[in-house]
């Protein structure tokens, strides 16, 4: 099937008006927001599914309705897709970062930000973290525009979110690392830059849940020259943790006395699960050693919350937070390890379109997914790449 | 009044031996714990009121029987108090630490660790963090002795913990640097040390609570060269929090928008308040800096909790976590530091005996203290300083 696409004035994607209509977007076409003069066209190749999609086309992370629902302009309809991987169509006229027309980029979470020299997130490469921060998707610009993302012919972002990506890496490949691999390779960075710098020891990163963030986490680790643990309920993923490098794994369902076996163990752990209540805080914090921290990247139900008893930090001193995505100085880094270092997260590729869209997102609901969906075949379904 | 000690055979001290007698410890004769070939015995003249006293008075923070009721040997009674200032009295054969006889010296609220060169807390200047920490009361040795506090004639801790005090600090004042002191200290130092090193803007630290630990948080964040912003729930303490050194004052339950106006301000918030209700974490996180902490140092009632959203973090990657104690290190740092920058705790003093005591423990339990108790006059009463 090949659709046409009236771009610039319309963009093609997959759209729901309603959350119990969760599992089946429907093929739509949509105005996109008015293009500013640093913003930059996507023509989209393909898109990683993110398990953000399941939470917000399900509406799990608000209490309103959609927010497309009263958008100033534009569409009342809601396409997800935050792992973009396309070729640069159109730049606006006061884009300052070396974007080319034609040059294959990737667009991950976030879509926009306030880019200004007295913004002290954005001076300070932490643009993820910038309080005019617009998400890819389901996100209010400031113009009253609701971000639309990219199981769509093309998006449109702001030109600091939008990434160059080197060659030597498939498409369908570095698509994940957009939005997932972005999220995990922050945190870790930053959690084990000190000792890396200090050049004393090998640094120890623990990595919780085996899935889409955390099977790219364990690569990336390795890649940044970690020894990496991946905790797991159970030892079903075992070999699989393995052949991407793990270098131990416990099945904390299964192992006797994890806890005490790995105590004073880590400088960093990394909670890649997206749940706060499968995760047993007093026994986990309790493997990381003096003074290091304990990093959630993966977003539970907004009703979800940790409980912690300030006693359990005071065994060592430990911390608990989260992370938020990552900046374009990282995002470029991390690309860059990922050439260098030949990281392949365990992608499976589905066809784009209304069936493609609906077998994607049901099975990773249901969790039948090794590792990854990347959506391909986007320039056929289209019509575009010409 | 003055009691007779026959020192070293037997101390004497204030104890209970049921919580419901917490404000009123009696004098009674104690066996020390066996003399130990690092352990020093500390004839004490001064004594600081630590909330901690409380707590483990009315056992708080347990859900068992108080610990010395089911001691190896030893007192089946509890004396309480971890800010000591007294004279050397007795070395053991193995000490390393270059403590001498009759020298001034500090105990604070641990009193043994296993100072192994093999224990990776130890070694690194982390034995608050050892797994063989015994606190300087209620805390249980290996041998099975529960560990007596500081409201008594003498006592005895590993040369680890017992610190040598410089000249030029009066030792009422001295007193509370030893666990309130040292507890914000090390922290403090900890969260800031790295802002400090690059040197190219001013920490900005915030500190929850001007109550005994905060007081001296204020001026502590002060002498290393922080810019201190005190929050406290109302205006009534702000002149004292002025006169303390802090640059600014927050009340948090008077001052309208106090968090979007603080927002992005601060690399370090220090929780000095006891209890976890009384914070707002959704608004506190927000004023952090990327990637900074919000560390507690008040250890609330056992079934305490802190409820936090993993969205709450997501704003700026902050962490939240407790600071447990400092090392000798620290505590050598932080009485240099008090020396040099002249720091002096606000201390009401009282005489030591069952009518002192009362009255310490009962007006900090009604909060009736402006900031901190030293009980004093240890030799007449105990008939020592000879």
């Amino acid at each position: 099937m090949t659709v046409s696409v009236n771009y610039p004035e319309e963009f093609k994607g997959f759209a729901i008006t309603d959350p119990k209509d969760w599992a089946s977007p429907k093929l739509t076409s949509i105005q996109p927001k008015i293009f500013g003069p640093n913003d930059v066209d996507i023509e989209i190749e393909a898109c990683g599914i993110c398990a953000s999609e399941l939470f917000t086309l399900k509406n799990e992370w608000s209490h309103d309705e959609l927010a497309c629902l009263s958008s100033t302009y534009g569409p009342k309809c809601q396409i997800v897709g935050h792992e973009v991987v396309g070729k640069v169509v159109k730049i606006g006229s006061e884009c300052k970062t070396d974007v080319k027309l034609g040059q294959r980029v990737g667009l991950g979470a976030q879509a926009s930000c306030c880019a200004k020299e007295d913004c002290s997130r954005c001076n300070s490469g932490n643009e993820q973290y910038c309080p005019q921060s617009v998400g890819t998707y389901a996100s209010r610009y400031p113009d009253g525009y609701v971000s639309q993302g990219g199981y769509a012919s093309h998006v449109r972002a702001h030109e600091q979110l939008v990434f160059p990506i080197p060659d030597g890496i498939e498409s369908h490949l570095v698509a994940p690392l957009q939005c997932g691999g972005l999220t995990v390779y922050s945190p870790i960075k930053r959690g084990i830059q000190d000792i890396l710098d200090a050049g004393k020891e090998q640094p120890k990163v623990g990595i919780i849940g085996l899935g889409g963030l955390g099977h790219m986490a364990v690569m990336i680790s390795k890649a940044l020259g970690a020894e990496v643990t991946t905790f797991s309920r159970s030892n079903a993923k075992k070999d699989d943790a393995f052949k991407m490098g793990t270098d131990k794994f416990i099945a904390t369902g299964e192992d006797k006395d994890w806890e005490s076996k790995n105590w004073d163990q880590f400088h960093l752990i990394l909670n890649c699960a997206s749940g706060t209540s499968a995760v047993d805080l007093d026994k986990l914090l309790k493997t990381l050693k003096v003074n290091r921290s304990f990093i959630n990247v993966g977003l539970p139900h907004v009703d979800e919350k940790f409980e912690i008893s300030p006693f359990t930090f005071f065994k060592n001193g430990s911390t608990i937070g989260s992370s938020c995505l990552g900046s374009r100085a990282e995002a470029i880094e991390l690309f860059e390890l990922a050439a260098k270092h030949n990281i392949k997260p365990w992608v499976e590729t589905i066809k784009i379109g209304e069936e493609g869209v609906h077998e994607g997102l049901t099975r990773l609901d249901q969790g039948d997914v090794k590792y990854r969906f990347t959506l391909v075949g986007f320039n056929e379904y289209f019509g575009t790449g010409k």
